[in-house]
């Protein structure tokens, strides 16, 4: 079995926290900001420096091909995203580019023979922090999204500022038939830190991701009456927070009740209506997220939702479907090869599916896809605490070099 | 007995409702804004038109003076203030003016003798709703809040300016030695809408006000951890909204048992962290507000807040109180003056505790003091459906004016 090396990575790991660093151990490196352009053009010179050929799509999206000994062979991509959320940390997205750089270093440097060409691929936009929605250039590339819309899409940031004028901007903005062609693809392999914390917990060196969870989201609304806090007796009141409250507690007891680990549900985000101390609350919204791999707990959980009663503490609640997605099932052939390389390597794996959405999620729907999952520590994601120890990394890119050499062998 | 008159009082409301008409049966008149200056200008025409003298202190507080019989007797004074909240209604506060300016108007039209001059007053900024705090001005003289504080507040419509430079721009700055003089008034009576079902509930014609109510504010924190929606399994969750809901609902079961119905508490006001559907939020707080006229059930209440647990959920809960004020009593003498006028008038009456915060309850301090309530339609008040029919309002009137003549005779 070939391995990477584990200097390299962590050199690699330690030059691109540089790119939109807090000074608290975190990032700030939304898509085609200054710090998200000084990453790709570090991304340029490293792949370019190797040999490999650089392009871009009409997306941003980068494609840097180190070619293979068949000129017929398909490509065989691996690579995610290098933008981040506010105060994000150091390993979402790029730690899937840096060790495929890696990856592709080490077969670069150890003259590893392989037939087919090996791609480093880096989606633009994932997170969707500064302009929405998240994956929003793998979403075009698989139809989810209309490019006139998202590139319509206005920053958050209250710039003015749209997709397409800061794609403009960036300097990596290529033409459309350099996207991804599925006939011409053999594979696409996302590596990614867990981002939860069942592999740490379980002393996993990595996971071996089967698909991506299906979710819903709903939105409940409560209406009430705005009254006085002081002259309103209690008898009177419709207090849409205490009928909110109520709700809340009870779709996480009934959801409990179902009794199912690998089920998860969110109560995120909420609003309140004045939102005054002194005024009683008229309108309180809040999500709820629900995600499972099998559509049967999902059902139940749809039916708990529409059993709810549609009144609480004399106020009434509405809800709203804002968002599903099915359940999305990875490639047998490639789930079994990252397992098989994994133990090869004498390391220990758990198969399982990935909670949170990837672009890989929709690049499945065209290509041979899979991921692979680094251990996240006490599984920190989307914040400055996240973090996996370099060598947990360069398990996780030795598994993705073996998984690729493996497919090179189809 | 005396009577005002019903048209005139129709009249000062229709009129005095399109200063800050929203166009949909309420106003938004900022203290200090445009409306609120037009307004004034209103006011000061139509009382200088019937021969009173117009003077305004430091603070922006408008003294309209009638003089009486006795050039040695204390001033009567009665009014309230002009401002509104956002899209508030056109009888808080306002109707406490336009009740004293049509007393006003009938004594001199009737020439009703009085040894007693008799002062209209209009207090600024009683609601705080561009320029916190609210009650700002009466607060400052009566020594709650320091001028240069105050005068330093910044309006929170992130134009920058302060509420000094607001004063200034008005043209109702005055001079400090025109302020209320404790020692040459007699009494101070304001008219204001309950705010509350009560009156209404009950069919009584007005509120006489023995005081007002004592009060807590509290606010709660829930510190938890952000982790991804998807990826973190529930039993390793913090979640400081569920640990939150939970309290939140806690406090409202313990505050049910005491079995108080003149108690009244509210959790009007929630923030959330980072309040994104899908992140598990890590800080969530919630305010608290609690009121009744008995210190005894405000300990309880003190005690079941002491007693709650510090850890919900995995969640730590801190808290810290935020506001207090001990209840105010009014002067007793001229509490049964208001009762007797409403009964000789043939009105029925009912005593009772303002909930509400209002200018009286900081002047009581340095002068003796009363407050009459007129009914609220449902109840409603700090929004458009605040409504008081115009003969309740005129009822209002009759009792302020002869409450006024009765105080005159001592």
């Amino acid at each position: 079995m070939y391995e990477c090396d584990i200097k390299r990575m962590e050199e690699k790991i330690t030059a691109f926290g540089g790119f939109g660093d807090t000074g608290h151990g975190g990032i700030t490196r939304f898509s085609l900001s200054p710090a998200a352009i000084q990453a790709r053009n570090e991304i340029k010179l490293r792949m370019t420096r190797l040999g490999l050929d650089f392009k871009t799509d009409d997306l941003g999206d980068i494609y840097c091909t180190l070619p293979g000994t068949d000129p017929d062979a398909k490509v065989i991509m691996s690579g995610s995203h290098c933008d981040s959320v506010r105060q994000g940390g150091n390993y979402d997205g790029i730690l899937g580019v840096l060790t495929a750089m890696e990856v592709i270093e080490t077969i670069v440097t150890k003259k590893i023979p392989h037939r087919h060409p090996i791609q480093l691929v880096v989606w633009t936009n994932e997170e969707g922090a500064l302009y929405e929605p998240a994956m929003m250039c793998s979403g075009i590339i698989c139809g989810k999204f209309k490019k006139e819309e998202m590139f319509a899409s206005v920053a958050k940031d209250g710039s003015g500022k749209t997709f397409g004028q800061a794609l403009s901007e960036s300097g990596f903005l290529g033409e459309e038939k350099n996207r991804i062609e599925p006939s011409k693809t053999e594979a696409l392999v996302e590596l990614h830190i867990e981002q939860g914390p069942v592999l740490e917990a379980g002393g996993y060196d990595v996971g071996v991701v089967e698909g991506v969870v299906g979710m819903i989201n709903y939105e409940f609304t409560f209406h009430g009456q705005a009254d006085h806090a002081g002259t309103f007796p209690m008898p009177y009141r419709k207090d849409a927070l205490f009928a909110a409250s109520q709700a809340l507690l009870f779709l996480h007891e009934e959801f409990d009740k179902i009794g199912d680990k690998e089920l998860v549900y969110t109560t995120g985000k909420i609003s309140c209506h004045p939102n005054i101390h002194t005024i009683i609350p008229d309108e309180v919204k809040f999500t709820l997220d629900v995600r499972h791999q099998n559509p049967e707990i999902i059902k139940k959980c749809v039916e708990i939702i529409k059993s709810m009663p549609k009144e609480w503490a004399n106020c009434t609640m509405s809800y709203k479907e804002a968002w599903a997605r099915n359940t999305v099932t990875f490639h047998k052939e490639w789930v079994d090869d990252v397992e098989n390389a994994a133990q090869k390597l004498g390391y220990k794996s758990h198969k399982m599916y990935s909670g949170a959405g990837h672009d890989a999620q929709y690049l499945s729907e065209i290509v041979p896809t899979t991921m692979i999952f680094v251990p996240s520590k006490g599984g920190h994601s989307h914040c400055e605490l996240e973090y996996s120890p370099v060598e947990w990394c360069w398990k996780g890119a030795n598994v993705l070099l073996n998984t690729i050499l493996e497919i090179d062998k189809k």
